[in-house]
């Protein structure tokens, strides 16, 4: 049960097979800290290219194929007092008539105060001198494992490896399970938003520099197929591909297979249980692959057989 | 301000210009009832064809295409102890590698307790032997009006007037704006869910017959495109078609609009708050067509214009 | 087999269970004109509102519901030397990042020279100087039987009936398949184009009114659920749904079925021949239903079952 | 202009930035082969891990990002007498209700006779026991070039670089371009099929070992979108993702570059044109990215700028 402490100094725009920049154990812990999606640091200064940076790759000792990684997101916070974020909403999220009355987007800066947990436009336009400070609730838009097949997956999207997300449920707090692809999994992470709507509509939440801390666990011979999540409350399976109806799918397939192998409940059984009470979160409809995330509370759940 | 008491004779499985059943005037409540969505009345009596028959049409007096009702649900109550749902999962919502791996579904009963608020499956199978029973949240699967260019409707989709949204936020308490499409408007309900899971994935919710009362508002020259709606909190746009991505373009433009419209943002500041505050409901992604909603707190909004 | 001559005098903008304008036998012919899409008839007058206004509808004695009617276009001709066309591709049907550098497009005339079977721009701009005359390839773009339950669906889209394909294979000589869902079927058409490319991009083709003939035989207890059709090459079948995956699925499913039932293929060898044999044409992807057509050389096929 | 010749002795399942097999020249011509999607040489002897094996990269001179390579395919011919394909349509190509009615599938064994140009099942099925020989026509399933930013994108997919588009257009005497996205373009190409139907809808084409004859130039600052394609006849834009509607999208905004830049006709134009001559073929319904070709003949268009 070591606690790291690492201080990148290289960064990764693709999620791959790299070299790992520091091996751990299960039950390890790590602090460290990623720039931004732009390659900012916690200063504002640009120390890698562009593209969601990652942090990593960390191997985790004797994970392999067909295991599955338990990452604890212990502590996320924003380690600089600037965000920024886009101004205008995607024109494939609107009506394609509707286009056309819509501005070109800008970069906008927002004041981060991790402390008081408020988000403010530093230059307020007209229509929202009104508007408040905005919560802030931190969370991680791109992370995942090494994929399989000798594969680099562009930290734009993701896919069964997890990826480029963008779920604002991915907060402190919560643990995000992945299937392992390659010998030590190779965890990745970067991209934090101080803040993100549902769907990452304007293809950016508020983008900044961030302190994280993660604790992984490995699960051996647990063969999951997508990424899946648990916080205090809830379960979670993630489904990310295009379009949205095909998220959804797999988001559900993975959570039917979950429910059965470690709750007991066959197909008709989770069928009755999801039908009435699963909910969907949208995670993006901005990157090449968007994400919808199938959740269902714990509270309705039967025994669950241990990990 | 007159309230009305409505025994419906006869209903419709198709949302058009039918025979009003009744006129009624702008701020005047109706109580009456529907059947469940197999044309089963509160007795569990088959009375009407299957297919979320409709009671109604009502005719607003005034309402002309350009304007806007506003129905709000006052009270909506299941009238019979018996609910029905489907117990299989569709097989387009999961993998299509998955389906052979899923049974085929048969009907399920429910004892739904109106006063204690809750639904127990009636004969439980083993696996869900310890599920608690489920709180119900009464809402309307389809409702609406009737559209343009003298079409008549199935209830088994939606689109631009409203039909068979299935989703769960239809509760007592919300009001939800009709484009008005023909004289009168001719606004129809049915399809009472006593509780229903995000996306209605097994095709239904906890089917039952429902005692309703609702207000109708007429907002002259008001021209909106798709339902909205708004409860205490949030205010909502709708958007119906497939895949969900275009149901997400649909609703997403109209939040534009409306916000353009009734609290003064422009299309750039409007992206800039819902970039960092938009969230997303899945309605539907059982029906022919699907239902995504958009919602944003009403406590992030600007001052609002009176309609 | 009587030769009806019929001069329509009311057109529908919605396909339905109208009042039918003449009853015909199995084996009748019937000559007929229809408007163009924006209701011009061949002196080029607007005698009905636009949007694809329906001749008909025909009701052909002895159809029920579990019956196929066949209509062959035995002949289809503009009956007016001038068409017209939109002249830029909906917006989506491009990337969404490209719609700001698409103009907003307007309607262009087309000289339309039945006997010579061409069309030229009437003010060609001055990229396409050098253009020679395009070749015409008459097509209906809507028509259709009365849907099923009471619906009456606008001729902007397409169902299981029928309705608005688009699709520039339903050209002379060529058979059109439609299941029966109402007594007497109910058969409209209208909206002819002299030319039209794949997909229906610019949201017309040259669009004209027509003389045309058809035929009508019906086949009792032939139980179909889409679309089809056959010419001297071909055996077709149609699937209308968004998106295009859809109307894949739907075109594939029933040639399957087709293939079945009457060429007496399994699914698994209806899957090989296909799997190395099936064409696909893409009938429009502009209207709110998409339309793609699965086609198979009826040199490939087995002997075939009479109907 | 040297002709080479290369045998390959390893082979790569992800299309990236490997290290180059040969450099060649522009101009030049390569002469190899390619084992089939299983991994299997001339002598039907497993040679490397299935998943499209490529041959290759090889190192094209000169050529660096924002350049564009012309691979014209010489000769492609199976090289032995047995091919394999799927025998069952995969799931998600048939309604999501039909599922349950297809058998699982099994692999199929050709005889495939490259000289007299027929494909013949080997163990044919009671009902294709009528069936005569099916005509080859050999086309490349997967050929690409190493993508941009560090990635290595599965042979089990396609985007910007290529890769496994499964297109029956790709066949002998056909030039593909592809962008150029790192120094030297790399190369890579495999996976023959002796034919294919539209949409590889059986997961397979009649898949095959090929000798394969290739020569490519190069472009020098011509950047390029997405493959685009030419024959004696038509030029082809290639669009690659999910779903089918995204792929019309990029294949035809890439048409509209591509006529603006080569042949001087502006968006409207070109969308008068297209409107009323396009066509679209569909590659592949099977694969991770579909992909569906824009193509329009020459004869249609005006002079174009050499390259």
């Amino acid at each position: 049960m070591t606690h790291h402490r690492f201080a990148p100094t290289r960064f990764h725009n693709a999620i791959g097979s790299h070299e790992p920049v520091l091996r751990i154990a299960s039950g390890d812990s790590v602090s460290t800290w990623c720039v931004d999606a732009r390659g900012r640091d916690s200063h504002d200064v640009e120390i890698t290219a562009r593209g969601n940076p990652q942090t990593g790759p960390f191997y985790i000792e004797g994970a392999a194929p067909g295991d599955t990684i338990a990452v604890h997101l212990d502590r996320m916070r924003p380690n600089r007092p600037r965000g920024w974020s886009n101004s205008v909403i995607a024109p494939w999220i609107v009506d394609a008539g509707f286009v056309h009355s819509m501005p070109r987007g800008k970069l906008d800066e927002w004041d981060v105060d991790a402390t008081a947990g408020t988000a403010t436009l530093r230059v307020p336009s007209p229509g929202l001198q009104s508007l408040r400070p905005l919560p802030i609730d931190p969370m991680l838009g791109c992370f995942g494992v090494a994929p399989p097949g000798g594969q680099a997956i562009s930290t734009a999207t993701s896919s069964t490896h997890g990826g480029n997300m963008d779920y604002r449920g991915f907060r402190e707090g919560v643990t995000v399970y992945f299937p392992v692809f390659v010998e030590g999994a190779l965890f990745h992470l970067g991209d934090g938003h101080a803040v993100q709507g549902d769907g990452e509509i304007v293809g950016t939440g508020i983008e900044i520099s961030f302190d994280v801390t993660f604790t992984v666990r490995l699960i051996k011979d647990w063969a999951t197929n997508w990424p899946r999540a648990e916080n205090a409350t809830d379960i979670m399976t993630v489904g990310n591909a295009r379009p949205l109806d095909q998220c959804v799918q797999h988001a559900t397939t993975e959570m039917l297979i979950w429910l059965h192998e470690d709750f007991g409940l066959d197909s008709e059984d989770a069928s009755r249980l999801l039908g009435q009470c699963i909910r969907y979160d949208l995670g993006n409809i901005f990157d090449p692959a968007y994400t919808m995330v199938a959740r269902v509370a714990k509270s309705l759940l039967p025994t669950r057989m241990a990990r």
